[in-house]
This record gives C-alpha cells, sequence and structure tokens, in this order.
C-alpha cells in the first residue's frame, strides 16, 4: 500500500516522539515555553528573519501572515491556484474582510510582470488598494513547482519601489531549497513574511511558523489569539519540530527521486500525461484526463490496488512523496499507475 | 468645456426634476412608497425578472447581489478588472467575508471557459466552493464593451448545470441594450441577480435597482438595510427613474455616436492609441502609452484645454459620454485629444 | 386616521419640494455638489465640529462613526437598547468585526459610571480593548429620553484621559435640543463623531449627516463608499435637509406638546402604563402590559380604530409624534388609546 | 514559588507524556486519527452529546460554538465578564461577523431572567434576531462561581421554546462537576453546543473539545479549518487528554479544597476583602481594592514574595488553583496574602 495523497500524512518517528517526551515545556500563551522559543529562533535564522511565531497550521501561518499586510478592504494579489486563495476555506475574505485577486499561471509558476501590472499600489478612495502579493514555494496544486529565485528577487526589488509587501507561503519551502541548493534565507529574504510547515514533508505531526520582523511578530501573537491559535505547553509540538529541522531536511531528495522516478517512467507508457521536466520535487500531477480518465475515477482505480492519491480538479491527478513512502511503495505506485495509463481497456472510455 | 471624466457627472434636467417634484412618496423602510414600487415593478418587467429593489448605488446593488449569492468564505469569480473587485473597496470581503478569484480579460471581454475551467461548484471541507460568476455588461473598466447575449446564455447553461449563480452587473447594461438591440430582458434572463444604474447614462441624480426573484428580493431588503441603505421617502428619488427610463434610453445612441466619431478622428491621428472597433458604446479609452504619454500628464494636459477624462492606469485615459456632453462639446475634445496625440512636441517624450 | 409608527413617516412639505427642485448640484462622489458642502458647513458649524458628511441613513452615519473608533477585534459599549445595538441589523460586528457590549439602562438613561466600569481602554493581547462609548440622545427604544448635558460632559472628560471615544447617535438630537434649550454644540462637543437624521422629525425625505474632524470624515468617505452610500448628484435631499434645518427645528416643540398632552390624559385614565414625567420628546411609550395587554393585540386595537404604533416588545407600545400629526389628530390618538385603557372590557384579559 | 496566575499553567506529568508517546495516531484533517477519534467519542459521552471535535484551544472551540448558533448580523447574549465577550479578542465579531449584547452580572452568576428579557428572538427585518445565550460555568472571570444546574435548565426549556439556542463555555466545567456532583451530561444536556477545556485544571499540554449533534459537528470540521485549526496528527495531544479524564477529573477536589482554606484564612485577616462562600471552585478573587490596594501593586508584592497572581481589574487580584501547586505552595500563598493585608504599613495607602 503507497498513500501518496498528501505528505501531511507522515506519522512521528520513534525518535521524534524521544524528543517531544523529553522537552522542557511552559505556557506559550505567556511567551514562557523554551523549546517553542529554541524553534522560533531556529526557523527565524534560516529564513534571515528576525523573529517567528510557532503556529498550529500552515493555513494560520498564513492567514496571520496576509492580515499583517493587509486590513479589511485591502487587496492580496496572487496565482488562482495559490492555497491561501483555494485551500483555506476564503479565511482571507471571511476572518479578516482582505479582497482578493487572482490571475491565471501555468503549474503556478510565478508571473512577476503579470503582477506588476495588476497591482495598484495607492487606489486612494475610488479603487482597491493592493497591499501585498503572495508567492507559493514550491507551489502545492501547480505540482510541486519552485519559483525561480531571481523572479522572487525582482518581484521583490520591485514591489519594495511602490510600497506593496509580499507574503511568501512556504509550506514546501524546504522542497524548494533541497531542489535548487538555494539557501532557505535567500527564498526568506524576498518576502516581509514567510510560512513553513513542520507537518509535511518534514514530518512533525503538527506545527507552522512564521517568520517576519519583531513589530510584525508582535501583532501576529494578537492575531493568533484572536483566530483560536493560542495554545499552551506548546513546546511537545515544537521539539519535534526541531527534531525535524536537524533530521528531515537534506532526506526530501529523497521523495525527489522517486517522484521523478516515477514521472520517468510514466512518460515512457503515456507521454501525454506528465512532463517529468516539470517534476521538480516531491508531488507528480498527471493529466490523467489527456489519456481518457476522469481524475475521480483514475484516483479510484489506483486506489483499489493499494495507491491512493488525490483528484485536484476534473482531470488530474496529484501523488506525494513523503517521510512513510519507501522505494518499495514506490516501484508499486510505479507499476500501478503505469498500467492504468498503459492498458486502454481500464480506462472508462464509453 | 467638456466634462468626460465619468457618466456619473449627469445633472438632472428641468422634466426630470418636475417629476420627482409631484412624485407621491411614503417610508420605503416599510414598502410604502408608491413611487419606488412603480419603479421597482418597472424595472424588474424590463429584465426579465419577478421583483426587484431600488438601491442608493450600484455598489450597494451588487454588493447586495453578491450577498445573495455568496456567505463568508464562499468565493465569486470574474474578471481582474471587474467594478465589484475594483471599484466597491473591497466591500464583499470586508462587509461579506467573500473570497474573490479572477483572471486576466482583455478589454473586459467575458471568457466563458476560463470561468468554467476556473469554478469549483462544491469544495466541500478542503477546497473553497465557488457560489457565482459575475459578468459586467458593459464592462467599465474594459471600455465600455459589450458581452456578447450567447456567450452570456452559454455561461448561464453551463453555471446552472452545477449549481452556480450569476450575477450581472448591469450599470451599463442600457448601453447594451441600445448598441445591439438585445432586449433588456434577454440579458436580463442569463443571470439570477441583476443590478441596474439610473444615475449613470440615464441621468437620474441618484440610484441603482437589484432585480432577483421575490425570495431573494426579501433577503436583500435585510441587506440593504444592514449596509445602510434603507432609506425613507424615496420617491422623489425613484421619480427621477421613472423618467429617466422613459425618456433618457434610447439618446443613449447619440452618446455612442459622438464616443465612436472622436474614436475614429483619433485613430487616424494615432492608429496606435485607439481600434475604432473596440469602442462599442459610450466609453473611450485611449492607449496613451503607446503614443509616449503617460496617462497622467495626458489627462492634465486634455484638462487644461477645458478636456477632462480619466487616467484607469499608468498608460489608458479614459472619456465617457453622457447626457450632458453634446456635439459642440465633442467637437472640441476630439480636436484637443487629436492635437495632443498628433503633435509630438506635446508629449514628454524625453 | 394618525399614523404615530415613527417619525420617520413624515412627507417632504410642497416648500421644501420647491428647494429640492432649484438645488444646484454635482457629483458628490468627487465632491462637487455645492448644496451637499453647504449642508455639510451648516451641521458641522451647529455641532461644534469641524467637517461633516452626508449619508443615505442614519444607520450608515452611526456605522461609519463607530467604524472611525474601532476596527476588527475591538469594542463600542453601550445600553441594551441603544438603536447600534438593536436595530442596525448587526452592522457593526457584521461589517466592521466589531465587537460589542453592553449594560440594562432603565429607558436608555446614560450610566456614566457603568461605562466607565465597564470599559478597559487597552486590554493588549489578553483582553478585549474598549474604543468607544455611543450616547443615543434623544433615546429611541427608551422612550425619547434627553441624556443629561452634565453626565455627557463626565463621560467625555473621563473617556479623554484614558484614549477612549465617544460617539453620539444624535437622531434625535435636535429634540433634545428644544427640549431642553441646550445648545447643539454643547451636545455635540461631548463626542468625537456625532450622527444626526433630517429625516425624522425634521421631516426631510432622505439623508443623515456625520460631523467629526478632518481626519475622521476623510476617512468616512472611504468606508462610506465601501458600504454602497457614495451617492451622486445628492444636493437635491441636501437642499431638503437645509430646508427643514431653517423650518423644522423649532416646530418640534410642538410634537413635544402633544406627546406630553397625550401621556398626562392616559396617565389619568392608566397611571399604571405612563408616568408623564418619563415622556421627554416626541415618543410615548406605554406599558400596556400593565394593563393587562399584550402589546401586539394592543397595537392591532388602536390600529382598528385608525391609530397606528409599534410595538417595541412584548409589552410595551410606542406612539411618536412628528411633523404630519396634528391636534386633530392626536386628539383622536387621545381618545382612542384612553378608551383601550379604560375599558377593561376591551382588553383580551383571560 | 507559587504560580497562581492561571491554570492553563500546568505542565504534562511523566505518565501523561508517556501515554503521549504511546498514541496511535493519523491525518486528523482526513478524520484519521484514531487517539482523537477516541477522545472526541468520550468527550461527547460525557456530555451526553452525539459526537465531538478536537480544537487547539478552548477560544477556538468557543468561537466555532458559537458560530454554530449565529451569522453574521445574528446575535449572541451573555454577560459582560462571560470569557467570549472579553477574552476571545473580539473574535465572535471579526471574524465571524456576530453581534453581542450583554448584562452586568454579579460574579458571573447566570440571570436567567434578564437573559429572557434581552432576548429578541426573531426580529425580522427591523431589529437583530438573537441567535443564542451563552452560558459559563464555572464563570472564570466571575470568580469560578458555579451555575446553578436548575437554571440552566430554566434557560435550556425557556429558550428552546422560542427557539433560541444556548452554548455552554464549559473550559472549566469538570470544576463545577467535581464541586456540585451534578454529571457532566446533566449540565451539557442544558445546551446545543458545549466546549470544555483539557488544558487548564485537568493538565494536558493543548486541547479543547466542542461537542454538539453530528450535523452541527460537521459544519465544525469547516468552521475549525477556516480558522487555522486543521492539524494532522493529533493524536499526541488527544492522548494527554484521554489521560487527564481518566487521572485528573477527581484530583480537583484538592485545588478547591486549598484555594477555599485560603480564602478562609484571608476572610480572618480581611473580611473585606473576600467572602469564602464565593469561592466555590479553584479561583480565589480579593477585592483588594476594599483593603486600599490598586490590584497591580498588590500583584506586583506578592510576586516580589513567590506568589504569582493575576490582576482581573483595576481593584481585583486572582488566583488560581491546579495540578502544579501543592500543600506547601498553597501554605506559602496564605501566609504572603494574609501579610499583604494584614498589615497596613505595606500597602500604598497615602
Amino acid at each position: 500500500m503507497a498513500d501518496l495523497r498528501s505528505d501531511t500524512l507522515t506519522r512521528p518517528t520513534a525518535q521524534m516522539r524521544e524528543a517531544m517526551t523529553a522537552a522542557p515545556v511552559g505556557d506559550d500563551v505567556y511567551g514562557e515555553d523554551p523549546t517553542v522559543a529554541e524553534l522560533e529562533a531556529r526557523v527565524a535564522q534560516l529564513l534571515g528573519h528576525e523573529t517567528a511565531l510557532f503556529m498550529p497550521t500552515g493555513s494560520m501561518a498564513n492567514q496571520v501572515g496576509l492580515r499583517l499586510h493587509a486590513g479589511p478592504g485591502q487587496e492580496i494579489i496572487t496565482d488562482h491556484l495559490a492555497h491561501v486563495l483555494r485551500a483555506e476555506l476564503g479565511a482571507a475574505a471571511a476572518c479578516s474582510g482582505i479582497t482578493t485577486r487572482s490571475w491565471v499561471a501555468t503549474r503556478g509558476l510565478l508571473e512577476v510582470d503579470t503582477a506588476l501590472a495588476m497591482m495598484v499600489p495607492d487606489g486612494g478612495a475610488y479603487q482597491v488598494s493592493t497591499a501585498a502579493v503572495v508567492v507559493e514555494n514550491t507551489h502545492n496544486f501547480g505540482g510541486g513547482t519552485v519559483q525561480p529565485l531571481e523572479e522572487m528577487q525582482r518581484l521583490r526589488a520591485a514591489t519594495r519601489e511602490v510600497g506593496v509587501g509580499v507574503h511568501l507561503d512556504g509550506a514546501r519551502l524546504w522542497n524548494a531549497h533541497v531542489a535548487t541548493g538555494v539557501p532557505l534565507a535567500d527564498y526568506g529574504r524576498c518576502a516581509d513574511t514567510v510560512s513553513v510547515c513542520l507537518s509535511k514533508g518534514l514530518g512533525a505531526p503538527v506545527g507552522s511558523v512564521l517568520a517576519a520582523d519583531a513589530d510584525r511578530i508582535g501583532e501576529a501573537r494578537v492575531l493568533r489569539k484572536r483566530l483560536g491559535g493560542g495554545m499552551r505547553q506548546v513546546g511537545i509540538l515544537a521539539a519535534a519540530g526541531l527534531h525535524a529541522l536537524e533530521h528531515h531536511v537534506e532526506r526530501l531528495a529523497q521523495d525527489h527521486a522517486r517522484a521523478q522516478a516515477t514521472a520517468q517512467h510514466l512518460a515512457q507508457v503515456a507521454p501525454e500525461v506528465v512532463d517529468p521536466q516539470h517534476v521538480q520535487t516531491n508531488i507528480l500531477v498527471l493529466d490523467v484526463g489527456a489519456a481518457g480518465w476522469a481524475a475521480g475515477e483514475f484516483i479510484e482505480a489506483a486506489g483499489s490496488e493499494g495507491v491512493l492519491g488525490y483528484p485536484t480538479d476534473a482531470r488530474h491527478a496529484r501523488f506525494v512523496w513523503h517521510l512513510d513512502v519507501d522505494d518499495a511503495m514506490t516501484d508499486h505506485a510505479r507499476a500501478v499507475l503505469g498500467m492504468l495509463l498503459s492498458d486502454p481497456g481500464r480506462s472508462p472510455r464509453p
């Protein structure tokens, strides 16, 4: 059985659990948890930011990040597949009154010129003002796409000139770092606010971190509490994060290699469903529609053979490699997916 | 002097003022104003809807319309230049918690296939659900673009199948009707909710109307009151609207003709700034950037010659024809704009 | 027939309509309507404030006023019967994210000590911070209660010391002024933001005004537009307001006298239902429950005799005097209400 | 050193950490964590509800609970010291658009008649409608006050008749249960939605639970995700909660006894600052203002002697007993607080 639905499925390892058991803790609402403080300092340093704040989820880290840029009636812009727009249940509008516009991007790849043309830095009393641009790196629904550092830097420079902010949704920034060798801080410095997740590829059970300057993080503590994210003896969870940062970052390369190998195999079987060059990290998106499959039915067929994935829309199926997927599972997935794509008789063409 | 900044500038005529003076009125919060009732019935009938509700502004008509489709955390999609996204100060998010995505559209022209591909009718607990698509006809920031009826009908049919709604921002639907001859009700039937403005080309001083079925309009009364739009003896204003419907619809053809004539003249002078085929109604957008002008400076230069317009972004200047612009003003505008575009010495090229 | 449901029912007089017909107008979204400007200046001066802004309704004037004091998650406090809490459909929370607490007040009378004890000027990251206190003068659901100037001044002084604001809901401040002789500006100076209505006792068909300093009013223009209150040639309505300020303020004394005379008559018939000392302005609230009536049934019985009122809750019936209620109507109301209260056989006691 | 600032300070015991280490886990966003499922079932059963949902904090449990009752513009009513109004940073308004009114209650004691008189079950288009009443048991800022079961039952019966809901903020319901012997389910059945905390007196590091019927909990999953509370391998935390339910409920009696003993001692020293009958559970509130102290200075003076508390307002100091406070610390606290209250020379009277 290969559970490739998401890298959120990772379970803490025995060593990680030991680290959690041993962690000193305190009341983090009062800022008194030493393990949380250590994690926050570590992540801030890695990302090249002044300080950071532990968050229960990546969604909350993103939403607090957006709110630091924009108040009610102000605008955030990004691509139409961004996690903050599609997968956080409308929180930016519902909980913060932030309005959003988007452009249609291929595989989630950052389009700096589109962003610059769309934004209205100061709309005054007649037009909505753009407060920030969101960059997602790697891009989840785009298929694990890595954003080019040069483009992020170009966006950073151009937005800074006109007083528009940048938020980096770095839930999988570790994957971009491992795939490219670009230091995390180089990415981090392209944004005013950066969110990263410990609970996805890194394998911690719970936890994300928002990095920014000290003023913003001070405000973020209030926003986190308002959203109901002010937890108490969080060191238990932070210890898992620290362990993951120590032991689980470099191994992401294995996930990438397994996803890539699978992509190359499937491209031989059905070149129309995947271009291996587009599989840059741990996410494999198959255009099963190009092979005549409805995504839902393809996922169901794969599942009945023990390979679990996720239909991202009517024609695309997503498979994600992570800590709990080994070579044997990868081989099995390759075989099953290849079989489904190669055997036209399996597909429900009329 | 030709004030072409917007068709919102129209002043009520003497006859319209007389109609206002004579209007019987009542307390419209209690639903007791007979002139308002007459206007609402008239507009509902014109648009092919069951009933309608007077609104103080087009923005409120649109925002209440959107809220009838979507609650907090649900999604509305439209193009990135839509008035509801750009020019209503983020109200959908700020006042209703509605989240939005958009695509980049040329001249605001409706892209049905893009809309259908973007929408997620039922995202459940993991993805944002799309509640409605907004169509703006004619499209203001697009340059008065008329939306093809067939495309609106195709969108209506496809969205109905999956339970997604359609809101028609018809602030200038009168212009589309006059330009194409398509009956207003044919447009109106392509949407669940339709807003129209009496205060733009039609020349009433204040007022818009939202048309829909009776259930929705019942809810709209509550939403209008919450937004602070529950006015009292509104018959005074409704009388202006009724007068405008009687006397000022067909004359919009004159505005269109004057805008078109100006466009044709300027296209001869500077073909790169305008394609007369894109001037379909009363709005003329010049790509003055193509002639080396910054839009702000072009508007300023024209203004100093008595021709007032509006810079919609860094390189586009907009001029709008309406009730208070006659042939002489049009001639003057044509002359001034032509001079600015033809005389390279006037433009601030380095 | 005496329609005493509300003073919102007033219809513009012939002279007021003439003033509207003659008014010079412009596009008020662009700040170009001379009659609006005149009205705003006049109201600001009357209230002792720097400037003012026309609003379509008293609800919008109040809601924009509250938003000028408090952002999302901040708190406004007032009594539990305040119009801003009960009768504006939750707009402060729904459209602005403002949280509210209240105390139970007798007849809406301002309780300064309760307000001071309840407010938390700076709750930091752990408690909600109080941004402002709302005073309603006269108090509608309290029965037209006039707030003592000294108490308002005491509240103003004490809140200023700790940086908490004051909003005055002065929808019927004219009535307080006429009842007490206190200059409007003396009341107005007790608050940072003041709303007044032209469409209630003053008899204008539509319109309210928010007064404050220039910075706040600048922000209020944005907030008004976001709520959909940015109307165009509003001078038509402002002219009615100017006419009302000139001709309809002092005559409010007649409304007060008629309400008082009715109260005195009814207190003789049924002393348990009304204390004439509590009828300070144009609103008469009868505790018909004390006479064995359900409020709804009492209102119905009075209505069938041509006297219209409003049940404010299960046991209270409200009757409001205004511009369109004369002595004959008052006599009729007195007779009908007296008969219903005096004749036990009429009341639906079991 | 006695840290009596709050019962949120408890640290997980060694046995609790072992339980966490051993817990089987899964992705709880997908509903696949077996330990979370076990905890949710256990809490639902204890509270007499159909099902339940794990939450990162009590604030989120409350806020999701409120949202299940009320949408934007609808009303929740409760007392003015309720945690949902004072200590959750305005989330009901800011994140859900819910409007609130309150009454002033002595020690937070439920006032059923006040609630019934204040609520407006169906305000239609003119008044705010009351969706639910909140009861907090025990009442935190009230001083650990236990709500009488009979009053809760009376509220439940009366609200059910008119379609108004009840939310029970049971963050410390365990304390009420232990103090009175009333079964948790008897309290639980007095409300449609119940929140309880595992991280306060029970000593779990993180976690709260919301109980309700299955339909509401289905909706709560969406709301939790929108607020950013959809965590992954939460079984780690749920295991701590299960351990606490097994081992830490009955021992709350010790906390109560220690608080009571301290109150009795201090009442002998300074009868004006505390009535031991009002110390019903683990919270001791001293009216140090009655002894001439400013609360902040009293807390500082006690702190310098190793006894930590919290000033709830200008004249009240709060001390809370919990899992990590033993008899020796209690003795020390008693001695220090008694000394400060008995020695007039210590207090900063002028």
